[in-house]
């Protein structure tokens, strides 16, 4: 039997996916939001967490680091995300998160969800090949960790002078990031930098 | 039997909750994504559309519109939403497309969508009580319709004179315009009201 803890924000989607999982005779399905996540996987210790990539919670940026805490006794769980190739920041998360498996979920059915959670039990790596683009652009990031935390500020509706207060910084420095985001990431102005650099995920 | 057409636009999602209602034995169930979903009405000829207000094109838009179209020798089918209190521009959406149902898919089982799919056959309305906050919201909507396209094209990364010249305005006009937006949505800057906007489903 393997356990499984499915990890989604939406409940009318979290309960129909459990109960499509439940009626696989080798899963043993938990059940929970993000942000009682943690608590979740301490109380079932499954041997998959089977986590949706989209979070209500924190700007849209799920807590992938919270799934993997490791217990003096035992191992943590494997993790398998359901994601999708047109947020390619987030597909990024999940790689530093140590994800074995990705499923697709604009195009992927539950079937698949299954075989996923299986082969990532095992320990193997399960990815869908549509992500493939997906992993392309997460690879090519065009951002440092520091333009990161700048554009994040921003996308909240900080100002330059909160944001060089925030972060440490002088005005004039604030400015650069900004300007060295804006062509990196091909946009027009901070506004299209914030919109681009959200719609892939990256904020 | 009651036919439903299903329109979500993430197909792991889909699959499972289109599986769990055919188990329904009142109910024939189709189902579609967004962008597929007027030619799909056409063919099935559906009694209730039940439809999840995220769409993953026109920037989050739901074309609730193009699931309302009469045809000469039948009455149009009857909407039924899938929806979020927090995103109280599209629960207003949904009100003007003549919705009847409103399930809050935060916190409702698919029993839920059950019921709602044939009380809304019947003609009924059908409206999740924790939506309640969402309605208010939307009843509160700040903005008109004119400062709504401003706010779209900056969103999109349109400059102030880019915006001017889209919408025949004078640059002045589209700096007062803006002006009043960061006011009235209670935001520090423009960058704020647009993701203040963006966040309750104005935008």
């Amino acid at each position: 039997m393997i356990r499984v803890l499915l990890v989604h924000d939406t409940c009318l989607v979290r309960s129909a996916l459990a109960e499509w999982l439940r009626r696989e005779p080798d899963l043993g399905v938990f059940d929970t939001p993000w942000h009682t996540a943690p608590g979740r996987l301490r109380a079932v210790r499954p041997d998959v967490c089977a986590a949706d990539l989209d979070c209500s919670d924190a700007y849209g940026i799920p807590p992938l680091g919270e799934l993997s805490v490791r217990e003096p006794d035992r191992s943590p769980p494997r993790l398998l995300v359901m994601a999708s190739a047109n947020r390619p920041g987030l597909l990024k998360r999940a790689v530093e998160a140590g994800a074995l498996g990705y499923v697709d979920k604009e195009g992927a059915a539950p079937e698949r969800l299954a075989r996923g959670i299986r082969r990532v039990a095992e320990g193997k790596r399960f990815v869908d090949d549509s992500l493939g683009f997906g992993f392309l652009q997460a690879a090519e990031m065009p951002l440092t960790r520091r333009e990161l935390s700048v554009l994040s500020l921003a996308a909240e509706g900080a100002s330059i002078a909160e944001i060089a207060g925030s972060l440490c910084l002088s005005h004039g420095t604030v400015r650069n990031y900004m300007a060295a985001i804006t062509r990196k990431t091909g946009a027009r102005n901070r506004i299209d930098a914030i919109r681009i650099s959200q719609g892939q995920g990256w904020l």
